[in-house]
């Protein structure tokens, strides 16, 4: 038997046949498509799993059941997606609609949560029982695993470490409020921080970098320019890593996991972004002469939504 | 059976009978005394809890179990305190020495968890699985319950919501850092606040209920300006909900627990601390459109501590 993990993306949605081995033996992709009706969307990503399946030398026979990520909220319980502004879904009963084309289990979850369950079983907090899960990408999305299971929340709205405050009356958020946390840890955030110091400095490298022109900044470019030495950079980029080691120890002090996963696209800077973390996070934990959480780097990438889908139950 | 709760406090220890109806059937108490040797200190409540449980015309048989709730983290796999600053306590074998004179079953904790979990076993959270107790004194304290227990973190560090950073490079902290929770939503940071406010204020109520004397200002006196209608009280108040609404939220948007619960010093401020603060909190939601958690008063007061302890196992 098989178990289908589907990781529902803003550009594309992937369909992976994982085996009992927590191993993907074949993907599939579609392109994301919003301007067609609800149920069309379902069915195409119905055909993709049934292909999938079938390039796998496999039938929809062999499939144990289906877990969906997405960039959202949905209810366990009616297997409805609450939220998902990406795709415009809004209170659509997914699992009711997917079953009409394919009649098995269906488990829908966000896309954070089960990244961190993906970690949390096969990547690098497996065999850990509690973990934190944070995604710096355009925003901060978390997961959070206790006792070896999700927590998505009594109401399922938990894990949204982004929106929590960071900065009392600080920075705007697309959410309406100002402070939250993934105005100062995101890749945004950087970017931000990077284009504020190259208006002061624009000898800086980070300019040049970014060919003269401050909308081709990205996160990479700061941690390039800083690698070379520049000044502005290094500045820009010790201040981003004590935004992000005081959001660590802020997750520590609350839940004291065993260990800290970080992924999303800034992780790609690897140690660069590791090394100076984890020095500077324990000044800002309470108790820091107690053994703390690990903080380590995702290590299943892009892989991580299917498999963790595919190991929603 | 009856199960022995013990509230260890800066200032005195108490001691409670418990019953299998969960009620205090006798208690009693010590002075906190510091300057004795930790055996000393351990065996003077020893004797406490014997003679309360004489008192209740028991004996010593008939004690299942002993629970001890401390201002501090303990171990509960070696029975060590580990930390205990109030009373002097740092890697203190407290289990073992309580035994050699009272051979039972001791479980110890902190003392927000224990107060956490006994309003979520016989108080205002009872009948739920998931719930947060915020203590709003001097500082902030707290405790996570999730799937019906007590959790404290991997390492046993968690639940320190106070220390959380809620204002980067905000107010100093006793901690030894910058703009921690505390400091904006505790007895403490209410208090300091009015104390601003009545120095470019002086005409302010606050300081004519407070005698005239700044130093005498407590959080009652902002809350009691506050309804004779003086304007600074109200905004000091009117802040000072805003940052509790605020930090309230964060707990939701991570953690979204069935409910809230408030206790301490502040929250005997009732309706007046919450009607409007469950006016304030959903606009710092991110899914506010969602079933919120519930956010109520803790209603054991000063007995949570021993009811949570004797529930400790």
């Amino acid at each position: 038997m098989i178990r289908v993990g589907i990781d529902v993306g803003g550009t594309g949605i992937k369909v992976g046949i994982v085996d009992d081995k927590i191993q993907i033996i074949r993907e599939g992709s579609i392109p994301t498509v919003t301007d067609i009706p609800f149920e069309e969307q379902v069915k195409r990503i119905v055909d993709c799993v049934l292909s999938t399946v079938e390039k796998a030398g496999l039938s929809s026979d062999d499939i144990e059941s289906v877990g969906v990520g997405i960039p959202g909220i949905a209810s366990s319980e009616t297997g409805e997606i609450i939220k998902c502004t990406n795709m415009g879904w809004n209170h659509v009963p997914f699992r009711e609609v997917f079953r009409r084309y394919l009649d098995k289990p269906v488990y829908i979850d966000n896309d954070a949560n089960v990244a961190a369950l993906a970690e949390s079983v096969a990547g690098v907090s497996a065999g850990t029982t509690s973990s934190v899960f944070i995604t710096i990408g355009t925003g901060i999305g978390s997961g959070i695993i206790i006792n070896g299971q999700i927590w998505k929340g009594a109401h399922g709205i938990g894990g949204e470490l982004g929106h929590t405050i960071l900065d009392l009356d600080g920075v705007p958020c697309t959410c309406g409020n100002h402070g939250c946390l993934e105005r100062y840890c995101s890749a945004t955030a950087l970017i931000r921080m990077a284009r504020e110091a190259v208006a002061e400095h624009p000898e800086s490298k980070i300019l040049s970098i970014a060919g003269g022109d401050p909308s081709k900044i990205e996160a990479k470019t700061v941690f390039d320019a800083s690698k070379a030495n520049d000044e502005t950079a290094i500045a820009v980029y010790q201040r981003y890593i004590s935004f992000l080691a005081q959001a660590v120890a802020s997750v520590i002090n609350l839940l004291d996991p065993e260990v800290i996963v970080l992924g999303g696209g800034v992780s790609k800077a690897g140690k660069d972004l590791l090394d100076p973390l984890v020095r500077e996070f324990p000044q800002y934990v309470l108790f820091n002469d107690q053994p703390l959480p690990a903080v380590r780097l995702a290590v299943l990438g892009s892989e991580a939504g299917m498999i963790g889908a595919s190991m929603l139950s």
